[in-house]
């Protein structure tokens, strides 16, 4: 009987900074103003590593909903300016900042836990995100070969739409979502993580980046001690990417208010963690820092599903997307068209990768015309919630892909047979290096 | 005043072999049920291959609407029965017949040629289309490895729904499309082309077919003489793939009923053609011969935008869908995720081409619970209206990419949280080879 | 095995007129250009009455799927000309043409009929079809005080779209369906009409017609003897209006393709009939004959639902509309309210009929401002595919209701915030004693 | 430059009785605990009337976003409980409490107040809603001759979505919105609603209220001395019902986040209010009560068109809904019919409300199947995301309406073809008298 409000299972506390707080074991001294701590358990509730030995700061019953809050996945690093110096400075050791993980009751392995979204909204006194493109030097993008400069576009939220006084003219609700939510791994299956990514690392004869092994450096391990923490630094499983055993920062825009989705559990009590908002994604991310990334409070209901792997044959996540999507009718989706052949000129073999490059390529050029810089495109197809297919993926050479730009998100025409207008579009927010220059 | 039947721009007659019609330059023996030509005109309509000196067969004035038949894109090769060994003993040099190049009254080099789809349609006395397997020694598919060998679905169209005796249990409404359209490409663009695929071909280490180079046996060139065909069969493009220069057999579902497709014209008059019709097909066509191919009619209203590329700014066909595509709501796809770790365990840097090929196995691994061989699913993906997505490039090392099936095409509840019933489903029709044993 | 085309059920001859056929029964010197006859069977495949005593022109199997042709609703009385004089001279006793009734094999009283529409189509020959605005005195409309005068708009179909003449700057998809369908009233049923209606009849002191007794001249009864057809002429219900017992003229414009409608039957073999096919109409169909009025062919499948209605609790039909509707996207129908105040200030209470009537003319004033006349607009709202809702039904006195307007349908900009420009529309067609005025 | 968060236009105060805070006029002794108060500026923000004397209680610039806090419509009368009581003696001379009149700054008669509703959303600590039935003597609904008792259920919100203790085994995301928004009338056109509606009172001569004259008991006027609080109850329009003049009360669910309202002005500074906020309603609100009535918080941008009202030829309010309503598919509503014969047998004349009506029961019947109360259904259908349709309205002497009931919102299967289990669904709240009886 009565009213019955939905528990917070844990609260960001923005107040002061964490290590003036009790519980929590400073390894850093950056100053940040985004930390994440249980203001009623005192209990430390950041993890930025997957490992199984990171312990549970939180406890909640199967079919229990409850509210999480986290802060964005930076901690805070990102500023509400019009410099992009924070954005080229960003310490990536750091990131994700998650919140758990939560001990789910009665999960255990071989189960699948069933997370309902009820709602994900930005705190009320937060009302904005910020959109990235890293510096090709520290961190880098899609298409960071022609774009390797810092950028950044600040978002304002007006209720369930935002817009950006750097990437002016365009207006949108947000498909609103967790870049990350998933199960801590198994001893096993973390095995298998770093076996295969190290490979990769071991092979790599680009002069890039390509995966991340574990990181010592600035490896948080929640409430524990300093040789599990050790531990946890040693061999935990850094949070980019997404893995197909538990998901992750798989950054899939659709698993917004009312999608159901259906995890592996590797754990016993699944220890279930969740962060990385976005306010907006579009498919691909493709600036890397390229969501309206925010803070805010995820509304979850848990469900734990007994044997739900072997039932379901699960290898990998699955969900059922929202019925509350932003719809416009696939009429007004102008969709541009990509292939596997690069600006050089070359023939990459079904590559939908290098198709989806050209894709988005095709769609700067476009939308250049109207006075937009190639930055502020790039960050715009970053967070408007682009549609990327793959279309064609059959045809050798010739992997196709499409992407479909929402028109309606524009208060100007963009139709093609409409000649385009240019407008003073200002631009997007660059480092001081470049502003000086 | 009065009634305005649509004029037929072409019409195939079916009811003898080609070579016995005037004005067709025999080249091969084979036995052909479908030919293309012009019943009026007594020229051929056909072109199996991408040259600029292929002759016009007709001329369609700039704004107007015309009816233009095309028979399927093997040419009839395959049949309306319970055996796979037409699949699998296909000839792939005659493919795809198209019909064009149609002359665009006033349509030049830098122009862009407006193509409104206004229907699509089967004709009434074949109702009904096929899915193939390749053989992976004679075409292959997206799955080759794990699924080598030829198979078939035969689907019986029933209105505007199409149905199986090879894949029970379910049934969906065509989202029904040209695999191909595009306009001619100039000297210049050809030989682009054969630049860019002879190099990949002279770079290929292994051991499959990597691009198709020109192909001189069973070239058709339409109503010109013998030098000129053997030109066109030397320089002539394969029809596949799909090229970023006029877009070709781009293979996208979504160019369906009411769509409107911007392509840019190379060449004087444009010559336009079409062909490949699909009365469905799944995002990415898997299985190669994987939509459900047909014969048909398809009805198109064309109009030229004067100096439209510059204005566009478009190196590549861009595209509206239109308003009438089968609309399940978000909330009715089940997706699944696919990250760039292949089967054999191993990391992938960032190649969505791997990752959609692992969510294609998630679901064939998903829907086999029920009883369906996996061939069947392997069909089912290609041609069902499925949504193949890029949803996350960004997170090194893993691309992440969803596919999204419509539950409302089960006549069963395939939820997850629904405990699967293994039904009796029968199997499609394989070779007669693997049939006896 | 092989080709399995789907059988026509019945087949229209435009041929000859139908008094030169064998068994028809003359009661009429009408020179008609459609009449409905069964070219395999030589029955009479027509009614346009409904009686439990009519019988049947063809059988249908329980789970068949049938091609069915039909004739449009006056039986070919209206041109495709300039001039609305035929309209204002139809002969109401006339219509509707059906077609059937069908015996549904298993089909007995009690049980539900379920209908599924698989495709519903134009003839090719006949590519348009007409909207009219009947004479006040001669059928009327929903705004016929207004609006007293013969009106007509032709239009083309152009594949699935279609544009008028008449009506320029409009172009949109057809939500194609029919008008009527149902089975026959058993005797109990029928009386029962027959009481209620003229009661109603006997009642008016309205200056207008309120309802349709039955109507000797001109009921056909098909192939059977004079005594027969005096006794359905003389007790056979008009098929105007729809009725809740079996459905009939319904006129819901959302059983279009791919719908699934559940049918009450009240006689043995259901004795199925179908007719006053639309290629699109807007809610209510104001102008009475408001649809896209055409000749056709409509493809279902039937299945009988044995001791349906029992067991659906059933009264009156209930149907799953299909998946390919138009879609536009919510946030592209601009809507207008309307109340139960009628434009001479009256209050009325909660009256939707009286508000849909204001939410009407609120559309017209809106949409006058671009140049249109009254009539073309009463036209458009009737065939469009506008969305009358009925919003509020509760707050004393008012009953208020909105029409949604689809913005794409125009191919100008009807944005409230964008001035109006008049353009010169032309007109609809209007009677010969009009136009010379 | 950095974080601009909206202002809040007015605060809600439910920490004291609204007599014991400065500024009110206590004319009542009514214990209430949700009375509105602006906290920061101790003006009295509600009315209950619509009255041009009302004075503003604060102002909004042109183009500003501001957020309103609202009381539910009774003020807090309906509480969180298992008891119909409060329902049955709802008090309403007191409805509806509005949150207003704002002065929007620029805006003069004539011209048109575009409305945007950036988000709507419940009270964090007030995380539930009410849907009730008036018993039949004291405000009834639209069922009241079958369901004259008084019910209640109240509903639980988990984020987006609700879910009611009193109608189990159904759950939805709230189409949140308004109830009311509206200017305030002009001298003459309150002078107008006051003429008919008395005409309306003075003609009736049914057993039931056809409509409420000003009524001075429980009449506020905000911030204001006795007489002209006097002069506002003598003359103030009562907020049942909406009128076409300025919308007010037209509960159209359509209003919700994102969608753009456009409506009249009549005086200066507009006085815009806003009140009786829904989480749900279904077309019609048919139980009176019978949205989700809550309290919370709307965010609006405003703009004035200038000269809006002659520019768009507009006498009622227009609008576009917004981009995120839930959207289930076509195919995912069952759809039930109604035509103008009532459940006496008695036939109507295209009486819309008739047709709806029927419509209603048919809906009732169906559910009633599945072990729902009358009652229990009756609230559904007034809170669901239902859609009424007027789907013919000119086929004499029947209008058909038609109702959608979107399937997706049970959690068992209520397709035709499943036959009904029974459940034990419990019941609603009913009045004491009820249950002890």
């Amino acid at each position: 009987m009565g009213i019955k409000p939905i528990r917070t299972a844990l609260k960001v506390d923005f107040s002061k900074p964490v290590w003036e707080q009790p519980g929590f074991h400073v390894r850093s001294s950056i100053h940040m103003n985004s930390l994440l701590l249980s203001s009623s358990t005192d209990q430390i509730t950041t993890q930025n590593r997957w490992h199984p030995d990171i312990p549970v700061c939180g406890t909640i019953a199967n079919n229990e909903i409850v509210k999480i809050e986290c802060v964005d996945w930076t901690g805070g690093q990102i500023k509400n300016n019009d410099s992009a110096d924070d954005v080229k400075n960003v310490d990536l050791t750091r990131v994700h900042y998650l919140t758990g993980p939560f001990k789910i009751e009665t999960a255990e392995p071989g189960d699948v836990l069933l997370v309902e979204i009820q709602d994900v909204q930005p705190f009320d006194n937060q009302p904005w995100g910020f959109t990235g493109v890293f510096d090709k030097k520290n961190g880098g993008g899609f298409l960071d070969d022609l774009y390797p400069e810092a950028a950044k576009a600040i978002w304002d939220f007006e209720g369930i739409f935002c817009s950006s006084r750097h990437i002016p003219h365009v207006r949108f609700p947000g498909l609103i979502h967790p870049g990350i939510l998933g199960c801590a791994p198994s001893a096993e299956v973390l095995a298998e993580w770093n076996r295969r990514e190290s490979e990769l690392i071991a092979a790599n004869t680009q002069d890039r980046v390509v995966a991340l092994a574990p990181q010592p450096l600035n490896a948080y391990a929640g409430d524990t001690d300093e040789e599990a923490t050790a531990k946890v630094g040693k061999e935990g499983a850094r949070t980019i990417p997404g893995r197909p055993e538990n998901g992750g920062n798989c950054d899939i825009k659709n698993l917004s208010r009312g999608s159901k989705v259906y995890l592996p559990v590797h754990v016993f009590g699944a220890k279930f963690s969740v962060g990385d908002l976005h306010f907006s994604e579009g498919d691909g991310e493709i600036s890397f820092c390229g969501a309206i990334e925010m803070a805010g409070i995820i509304t979850i209901k848990f469900t734990v599903i007994k044997d739900g792997m072997a039932q379901m044959g699960m290898k990998s996540p699955i969900y059922l997307p929202g019925p509350v999507e932003p719809h416009y009718g696939p009429g007004r989706y102008l969709t541009f068209e990509g292939f596997s052949v690069d600006e050089h000129g070359k023939q990459h073999f079904l590559d939908a990768t290098v198709a989806y490059r050209q894709t988005c390529l095709r769609t700067i050029e476009y939308l250049h015309r109207y006075g937009y810089s190639d930055y502020q495109i790039y960050l715009l197809l970053s967070c408007a919630p682009i549609q990327g297919h793959i279309a064609g993926i059959v045809d050798i050479p010739n992997a196709c892909t499409t992407l479909g730009l929402p028109m309606d998100i524009f208060d100007f025409d963009i139709r093609p047979e409409i000649p385009p207008v240019r407008i003073d579009m200002g631009n997007c927010a660059f480092t001081s290096d470049r502003m000086q220059s």
